[in-house]
């Protein structure tokens, strides 16, 4: 019984040792759950015509939000329902899952950054007033930090380049490897990661990672 | 069109690169799925009195086999069908997840190395014959390297010891900071990650990786 305390007290000391505050050299990070963007005849046709969506809560970046609106995914092994709908409206509808979910749906999205389609997976997206089948639109995020150009000229990196970070649960410390840079005025500092990353790290949203500069850019 | 197809071989080209033959630097990695243990009076209170586990197929370490039975396991939030069983036998009854499914079930594992239950987290295990509470036998696993004497020489690791592992798939390498090597005679030389790790790596059973030993032993 002393020996189950001595246990929990090591476990949650390591734990709060990780929710170290935001420091010059920490990135902070936000897990994304599996997400859909949506283009405006997509919703109409999911939702009905004139739809519009509704936010239920900003998101980090700003002007990004969550929307109340649900989607059901679907894939020739299964399907996952109440995919949250991001906001604002998109040019081009794109599903962001995890390799967990793929399994699940049975297909094999690529890892791409946001926004970069073609070859991408096939997925049906189900909505209240009807479905959809895109031949193109499910890809799996990969791994990126926004920042504003303050930041990248801290940090000492550009647009477009990949760097390591390193995060430090003590009992499953991570090195993700190939991260992108983001710049844009329009961002606040963050990484992104999904799922399966956070969870291979024992990652929450709020906890930080060390950005590492790549010894030779890739 | 063009581009499309471009995309497709520039992926498939990745992929292949990442299936390396295994050389001596490298560790062969195996995925772990969900599965459980069982010990001899939790088997017969689950499948029946007499009941004797039947195999279906061996497993990489000598003597250890899946077997055909699976059972269900719950939480408060929700449960996963068809767990496997694996064999033979042990003396303690112990189930191991990703962090993916402790968030369905509404538990929290802690992460530990096999054996270790003490102040883990309680679990139901539902099978053919009745159902059981355990108090304590819900793990997530280590990342691990299993390996013989003559492995432990070759990477000048010993029983114990932790190091890292880089894995190199060209759109997500990872580097798992904390690796426990276990030495035994007994043993194949292999890695075992769960779920989780195997998807935020990309990687698939049959993958490799290399071992770092780390800078000061933690």
């Amino acid at each position: 019984m002393k020996e189950e305390i001595t246990q929990r007290i090591i476990e949650e000391v390591l734990r709060r040792l990780q929710q170290k505050p935001h420091d010059e050299a920490s990135i902070p990070i936000g897990v994304s759950g599996r997400h859909c963007h949506l283009k405006e005849k997509d919703l109409e046709f999911l939702f009905g015509t004139g739809y519009q969506l509704t936010k239920k809560a900003d998101l980090s970046q700003p002007g990004q939000f969550a929307a109340n609106e649900t989607v059901i995914i679907a894939g020739p092994k299964g399907s996952i329902e109440r995919v949250r709908v991001l906001g604002p409206l998109r040019s081009e509808t794109q599903v962001e899952i995890s390799q967990t979910d793929a399994i699940k749906l049975g297909l094999k999205p690529p890892i791409r950054e946001s926004g970069n389609l073609k070859g991408s997976s096939p997925v049906t997206i189900i909505g209240p007033n009807g479905s959809l089948f895109l031949e193109n639109g499910l890809i799996i995020a990969h791994a990126h930090i926004h920042m504003p150009p303050e930041d990248a000229a801290t940090f000492n990196v550009e647009d477009g380049e990949y760097v390591a970070v390193q995060t430090d649960n003590p009992m499953r410390p991570i090195r993700f490897e190939r991260v992108q840079i983001r710049v844009s005025p329009k961002y606040n500092l963050e990484m992104h990661i999904d799922t399966d990353e956070a969870n291979a790290g024992f990652i929450v949203s709020g906890h930080t990672g060390r950005l590492v500069k790549a010894e030779g850019k890739r």
